[in-house]
């Protein structure tokens, strides 16, 4: 494991990506059909026939129609190998209108569909239940306008977002937004699962830099929202509907994207301190002395940084405390910003808010940094069994969760850690075991979704609901809107062949 | 004119405010009844009588029922005394509960009801039309917390905007919004009508700031979506609904907003240059210059200024050029932010694209600059008629319908002038006539329309469509997206007793 992390040292995201991958092969592949693991009956949908392949082969050629059981394995299993679908037909769309034709023709003839972009969901939204119809935006990757002035760029849904990025940057632009599967996610994968990633802090949520998008409806309606404005209050604001909505309400095939311009100077502190009180002064002093600049802010505890040093022999720059503290800078002149950052350094130190800390520009140095913090859950895995928790929960409350599982699980856990977005208070709790245990599967949950739920947090911060979640949707939502989001479904798509057994219980 | 300008000089927003109510003030209010001046017929609702009025006493008290005509007038008129509705009542709930409890009763009885914020909107979408019941939210002014280490902030609909900033200072947070009608508007009302405003290029549109609301839909059932939380991908983003749906979709009772940390220090630099060409130029140097601070990026034509200069005898403080630029910085260190500009102006001045300039942090200085930008409209009345639109267009594009409109008319119009967001690129196009002549007004409409659909701008960038717009939805929006609206309103609202005869066609 650490040849595979030396080896894919280019950057902390690449290598993250690429650690995780090999993680994921070096697993057993032999995983059960979802149909069988969970209580689940199948929809009363219509089952493929040679009439149907028919129309596909007409509509898109053979060769954009997959049916070998082997290449449609690839479609039918989630990137965290825990969901397997049985899906006998890929379908590959390039145009808007062959997305339109598919669903129309799916729509009339009773097939459901689930629309599967980069296929990196964490939560089996992205891959079928039994026997679905894939429809894949691989091909749909064409980058379709930039405007340099506006930052304005519209692109297809399939395009990668590593991709767009980085033909963005002839532009000096960037995507706003970030992801450690940012190497294989697609740009609408990202829409429909509201992605949110490690710099929402600075560049905000894809509500508010969607500019416009384009999406097709289960009968085949293609919805034009596909404006580049920042302003236009002309009507409903339909696009929203498709943001975050996971596929069950539409297919996104065009977003427009307001892309901000490419920081020219990136620095990285990272800082140790002694309570989770600090921590919270830390984030306060650095929203009003780093303010414009400041573009992430990460919390690791000491046993999370504990794993990735066990397994994989990484070094922590600093001294070791309770608490360490990932703050990036983005901006566009780095003296100014080296200088925001050395003094924000020595004041919080001079305070005792801080105890120990190291500041760099050099990028290398700092993708060291950011791989203390990305490697965390490649190095988990080795602990044994892992239960994964993707929390928002109120800042101020942010940790106790952590502590209390710590309490509750006592020795029968190896780890009970806590890391993530704290500027966005996205929490990763993560309890490893050596092997998974019932008993103590039943003393984490469903009590971790209760304490939540109390606390007026969210049981899916950024990764969503997909098909493995929906159980705890009445945890964040009341009654009455999942009784609105039903009503919502309905309307857009009254036969469900769209991505259906998600979201919704 | 000129003492009431000189009087209101304490800021320039609030004095924008000011003059422009004194010469509504000092304009005729014998204003015509919207159902006589339109052809348009009562829906087939209820009508009031003492049955229901009881109902409300009982439910408010007889204090928070108004049917005195005379009271009643103010809340029938809109802000720019365009529309007049005839209302025999107005409520003024205290709680979501009341506003359950209203609407309950109105969609049992089939009453129709114009919610109201703090009636500032432009296009007559809050104030009915026939004798629909206002549902005042002004009662609903409290400040419910604040969260100084995440900025989060929760309150009821009917905060000013204003005062909310004012109590934010407080905690050094801010609200990542800022409009001329800031005095007056309700923060409900903003969200409803997804107000953009002057600082959106900065800190983003309320979509993206809105963390949570909670909305009473039409049959008073109360839509709890009141998360405080960055990130929380649970289900359908159902608030969005309620952002920018102008009151038609359900009433907003609570909101909470992600609130940025407030500016250390503001800087304002006034440039003047000889093409439109030359202001994109700037525009585009201004975004990887001072990228980060940058808060406002305003254009105004030399017609713009002229009128202010002619009317009001206000000084230009820099040489006479074809176009002027308003450039606003937000940031955290002052020396580094006028370090910044200095050096953007140098650069640009430089280049030959800028070809004068002025710079200040000097806040009455600050001040007399953006009067400038600000007394637009209020001088633009003293021309005569005046023809206003609020047009989003692509921005390479974004002047052209000024210059098109001008050769277009010639001599008939006093002024045709351009100015406004162009950083978000947000045009307020401005004809003024010595009087209104039906004639003029045909060369001008539909033709301003079609020309920015052909552009693929939006009609109404950021003042909503409200009564006087819903004809002209049809230029930005396609009939499938129009047709989705209206299955979306007949989800919502079934009897259509929710601000009725607005926004739909």
């Amino acid at each position: 494991m650490q040849q595979i992390l030396q080896r894919a040292s280019s950057t902390a995201r690449t290598s993250r990506t690429l650690i995780i991958q090999q993680v994921q092969r070096l697993l057993s592949t032999q995983l059960e059909f979802t149909k069988d693991r969970y209580n689940i009956d199948r929809g009363k949908f219509g089952t493929l026939d040679d009439t149907h392949y028919g129309y596909f082969e007409d509509l898109l050629g053979k060769d954009r129609v997959i049916r070998d059981p082997e290449e449609c394995e690839a479609y039918n299993v989630d990137w965290v190998k825990n969901v397997k679908g049985m899906s006998k037909c890929i379908l590959k769309p390039k145009t808007t209108h062959e997305v339109s034709a598919i669903l129309k023709f799916c729509n009339t003839h009773n097939l459901a569909v689930c629309p599967q972009g980069g296929n990196t969901g964490l939560v089996g939204g992205s891959v079928p239940v039994f026997d679905e119809i894939v429809l894949s935006t691989t091909l749909m990757n064409q980058i379709i306008s930039v405007d340099d002035i506006s930052g304005a760029v519209v692109c297809q849904s399939g395009c990668i977002l590593e991709t767009l990025d980085s033909h963005l940057a002839k532009y000096d632009l960037m995507v706003p937004l970030d992801l450690g599967a940012k190497a294989s996610c697609n740009i609408g994968g990202n829409v429909s699962t509201n992605a949110g990633g490690l710099r929402l802090l600075r560049y905000g949520n894809l509500h508010g830099s969607v500019l416009g998008l384009e999406a097709v409806k289960a009968d085949g309606d293609v919805v034009d929202c596909l404006s580049t404005l920042r302003k236009d209050n002309t009507g409903y604001h339909l696009k929203h509907m498709f943001i975050g909505s996971e596929g069950t309400l539409g297919v996104v095939t065009k977003v427009a994207l307001q892309c901000p311009t490419r920081p020219k100077a990136t620095n990285v502190a990272f800082l140790g301190t002694n309570s989770f009180q600090n921590v919270l002064k830390t984030f306060r002093k650095s929203k009003h002395s780093l303010s414009e600049v400041l573009s992430s802010f990460e919390l690791i505890d000491a046993q999370s940084l504990n794993v990735v040093t066990k397994h994989f022999g990484k070094q922590c720059p600093i001294s070791q405390h309770p608490f360490y503290i990932l703050i990036e800078t983005h901006g566009s002149n780095a003296t100014h910003d080296e200088e925001k950052l050395h003094s924000f350094l020595a004041e919080t130190m001079s305070d005792g808010v801080v105890l120990d800390g190291t500041v760099s520009s050099d990028p290398s140095k700092i993708a060291d940094i950011w791989q203390l913090r990305e490697t965390i859950t490649a190095a988990l895995q080795h602990d044994g069994y892992v239960f994964k928790y993707d929390f928002s929960i109120p800042i101020k409350t942010f940790y106790s969760i952590v502590e209390i599982m710590r309490e509750r699980l006592g020795e029968s856990a190896v780890t009970v850690c806590g890391y993530g977005h704290i500027g966005d208070s996205n929490l990763h709790l993560n309890i490893t075991l050596k092997e998974y245990s019932e008993e103590v599967h039943g003393k984490i949950e469903p009590f971790v979704y209760q304490y939540t739920s109390q606390m007026r947090g969210s049981v899916s911060a950024e990764h969503g609901i997909g098909f493995r979640k929906s159980k705890y949707l009445q945890y964040s939502k009341s009654a009455s809107a999942i009784g609105l989001m039903k009503s919502l479904k309905q309307m857009m798509d009254p036969k469900g062949i769209l991505n259906p057994y998600k979201v919704l219980p």
